[in-house]
Order: structure tokens, then C-alpha cells, then sequence
């Protein structure tokens, strides 16, 4: 078996090797793509509400990964301020940025394995 | 950053990298985890119906599943024979066996890599 054959078998030149990551604990899922996003967008935007709003995602929805991440970490990664939890800002604590960098750094590690995984299956 | 920190921030040692992968083309997925479970239970049933009751789906689904794979390859991947779709038997060709084979090794350095970034995760 060698990967010339699958490009035979394999009607066009266009396949590539894709996946997701993340990061699990023996509660569930922690962080994958998601909610890294919704991480970088209360971070840029000082807000759960409108983070949320930016990702089409319901603000309750937006809640309950904000509850879970911070359920899972030592200290909370998301802090809400005073003025109630729509009314207050939201701020993403130092620990979360490294979380945020961490899991840009392991993307990019997934990238070149996906991308030399490509290259093998459609290489002649 | 380093993963010293990452373990600081986590409440337990107990998390890992994990994530799923798959061959796509621009039509969509085309082998993934699912599909290949199903590839293997109808080569060992001789049938699609008795493979799609195995995993719990539909037949509808799994015929769904054997006609988008057959679509994308350059030669049908699953036969089905005479009597009938339900009635008669389903072969998995020589194309699909290769193609399964070469999904449990991509798998296997998946596997490897997951492990990897699972222990960069947690090393103190």
C-alpha cells in the first residue's frame, strides 16, 4: 500500500486530510476552536453579550462555555464585573491569553501535520 | 509560555489533546472515522443493512454514506449485487480495503501526534 494508489483510487486531485482539535479533560471538552474564539472575542470586545452576538451564538449559550472553562481551570479565566452579566464588562484574565497562545501555537502544529498528511496522500 | 504554565492554569493533570481527522474534497467529507466503520462492518457482513444496524443508523444514512463515497472514487468502492439493495449482498472492493488500511495508519500518526501534544500538555 503505498500513497500512489489512493490517488488512484480517489476521483480528483483535491483531497486533503482535515481534523479538529482540542483540549478534554475527564469532563469533557476544555478548549477547542470554539471557544478560543469566543475567548479572543470577549477579550477584543470587553463583553460575553456582544462576543457572542459576533459569533451568532445565543449570549446563554456563550455563558455556559464561559461557566465551563472556568469550572475546569484553578483560577477563572473569564471575569465578570459588576452592573449584572449583560449590563457589566467581561475580562479575560492572563491565564487565558497564555491558554489563547497555547492553543495557537498547538494549531499550528496540527496545521503542518495535516498539511504533510495532504502532500502524502495526493503526491504521486 | 510554556506548558509549566499550562499545567498551572488546568484544575487537574488528568486533560489531553485529543480531535478527530478525515480526507475531504471539495464536495464535502469523504472518509472519516464513521465511514470507515461502516466500510469495514459491511465487508465483514456482506451487507449494508446488516452494517448500518450494527452501528445504530439508519439504512437510508448508510446508503447515503456508501453513495457519497462511491461518487467521489474513481471506481465504486462498495458493490451492491442482485436481489435487491436490502435483499442482496454489498462487496467492499480492493480500493475500499486499500483505502480503509490507509486510514488506520493515518490514524496510527494521528494517534502518535495526539499522544505528543497530550504530554507537552502536562509535563510539569
Amino acid at each position: 500500500m503505498n500513497s500512489n494508489t489512493i490517488t488512484q483510487i480517489l476521483k480528483e486531485l483535491d483531497f486533503r486530510v482535515a481534523g479538529t482539535l482540542w483540549i478534554e479533560s475527564k469532563e469533557g471538552r476544555f478548549l477547542g476552536p470554539g471557544r478560543v474564539e469566543l475567548l479572543e472575542r470577549i477579550s477584543n470586545t470587553g463583553s460575553i453579550n456582544k462576543a457572542a452576538k459576533e459569533m451568532g451564538m445565543s449570549y446563554k449559550k456563550a455563558w455556559e462555555m464561559v461557566s465551563s472553562l472556568n469550572a475546569q481551570a484553578q483560577k477563572p479565566l473569564v471575569l465578570t464585573q459588576t452592573g449584572g452579566e449583560k449590563g457589566g464588562g467581561a475580562v479575560v484574565t492572563e491565564e487565558a491569553q497564555q491558554l489563547i497562545e497555547y492553543h495557537r501555537l498547538m494549531r499550528e502544529r496540527f496545521r503542518a501535520f495535516l498539511e504533510k498528511e495532504s502532500a502524502m496522500l495526493t503526491q504521486p
